[in-house]
């Protein structure tokens, strides 16, 4: 059972830096050569996560994050979830290395991706590897004295997550390459799976290993849930309105044609002429600057850049009441996470 | 504690066609429809499997029979064995259908390979989704009533062997996109992580849910371990000297310069003129019917035939004598472990 004590009894010292450091240092522990002949293998992972000593950005570690801080705000502490921590960003990477190749994407985080430069056979291999390894990373709950039963719990929980992102990147891929436009609903159908289901494990993952009241542990899920709708709704609306794009640093989603919430809100509710208008821009090639604006115009004409925006907000605040609901949130951690989500939730 | 009684008490019933029945029930579970929006992908993971009641082969089923007569060996009966033998069969299909992606292979088991059909991206993705089930068939164990210390132990086994999968991929990628040849050591190294570690895995996961002897859980994995090994060199003995390769019903390892240990062990032992003259024919292109006579001349010469041939009959005898170590046989079980034995060493 869940002992509210142990929150008061110890002094929540919540510090990301140190979540960060710790879960790299985590990380490094599991990701080092194993045997000579396998050390091509282990040198293209730790380039991946920009662990090779480059200096090279590896992320902002989001997802280990938000699970150490659910953890620390009910046990005070963040050290006892680091395999867990390490274990979901393995597996969030994973993903990253095979999706790069599925999307054919060149580059990542200002690097290129594996795939364009040991070739798609490695790079596949190299995904295998880190979602082996992120499974790996979580016996050591069992060494550092959780009990059996937890662990299960926790990877039962982490191997239905694989699932539910994988069936998200098929909903991705088939829908991408069909000329079929996907409908709002399946939209949301495909960013739980793909998007949210990882922030929510991360974050449920963090309070089963603190309590084990399924109702608090119930509410942390939620609240990851909804953070993690709120985070892509928000990217969607970055890859639009944000102010890369405006500074024309990077090329926009519209550039790209990219079918994210508010174009296919737009396709939805448009009227006749710009509905006809939206399916000739995005039929095929790039689209010039004026044309960019055009479609732009359309979304704000239909609404669609509010109603995005809206439904960020909606989970948002979703978000901040779960974690409210949960009710053993320390001050310090709960601050922090609001930090977060005020910071992800930026459009 | 291992209890011998369990063996004597219960009256073993060992009969193969049940087990691959039994496994492929068990794998239908597993790869059913979960949602409407999700139903094209597991349509992908059952035409893999052939259970998508097209009447294809689904392969032998080697691994999960394995695994289930190393079980009913010792606890007289496979049922409660059934989740495992899953896992270790969707196991060994996920790194089937990434394989067939890295090696470009355009059919398998007389179907095309999901790649060819539904493009590298989705087959990735089906791929993590076998991958992703394999996992989340071991938690039935759990359902089963085995102690979570004993399904968390085969976790770790299972998690260990799939990282020694990729290692051993890796090396093949590796050394096949490298002018440079593999010494023959460098090649056991990659068999054991490649074929043999999940074999002996499945063996292994078969005694350790039946017992809890370590030092008879030992032997079955050496038996594994073993049998791996002579499977694999068989293989490679086939691939060159096979029926269907002197029938010219299919192409020969030789045919396609693939880089076996009859090839290795040749170039390793050939004097200077059969050693250049090898190295000009596996240079690049494809070799002609003379060409391929002349390497296994050379081969035959070299006695890489006779190494390898003996070789494998080395490690199928080791794999019979670790059976009979562990001692806790039934015979009617070790008669059909000894006939599959029998019967897929047989060059």
């Amino acid at each position: 059972m869940y002992t509210p004590a142990r929150m008061t009894t110890t002094s929540p010292d919540i510090d990301l830096a140190a979540m960060i450091a710790d879960t790299e240092g985590e990380l490094v522990r599991l990701v080092g050569d194993r045997d000579p002949s396998t050390r091509g293998l282990y040198e293209m992972v730790r380039y991946h996560l920009a662990l090779d000593g480059s200096g090279a950005s590896g992320g902002k570690r989001l997802r280990p994050v938000l699970g150490l801080l659910a953890y620390a705000s009910i046990a005070g502490e963040h050290q006892r979830a680091l395999p867990g921590a390490a274990a979901v960003e393995l597996g969030h990477n994973f993903s990253l290395v095979h999706d790069d190749i599925e999307d054919g994407d060149v580059e990542r985080r200002h690097r290129p991706t594996l795939w364009t430069i040991h070739g798609v056979p490695q790079a596949i291999n190299t995904g295998d590897t880190l979602f082996s390894l992120s499974r790996i990373a979580l016996h050591r709950l069992t060494d550092l004295g959780f009990p059996d039963s937890t662990v299960l719990r926790l990877m039962r929980l982490y191997d239905e997550t694989c699932l539910a992102l994988c069936e998200g990147q098929y909903i991705d891929i088939a829908t991408s390459a069909s000329n079929e436009l996907m409908s709002v609903d399946l939209y949301f159908d495909m960013i739980g799976r793909k998007t949210a289901a990882l922030i929510a494990a991360s974050i449920e993952a963090g309070a089963l290993l603190a309590t084990t009241d399924d109702a608090v542990i119930a509410r942390y899920r939620g609240f990851g849930w909804a953070l993690g709708l709120a985070f892509q709704l928000n990217d969607d609306l970055l890859g639009i309105w944000g102010p890369e794009q405006t500074t024309g640093k990077e090329p926009s989603d519209v550039a790209h044609r990219k079918k994210t919430l508010p174009v296919l809100y737009a396709f939805e509710q448009a009227g006749p002429e710009d509905r006809d208008r939206l399916s000739t821009l995005y039929a095929d090639g790039d689209l010039s600057a004026a044309e960019i604006a055009e479609v732009i115009a359309i979304l704000e004409r239909t609404g669609a850049r509010e109603y995005t925006r809206s439904a960020a907000h909606r989970y948002r605040d979703e978000a901040l009441s779960e974690l409210d609901a949960a009710g053993v949130v320390s001050p310090e951690a709960r601050a922090r996470l609001e930090e977060i989500i005020v910071s992800v939730i930026s459009a």
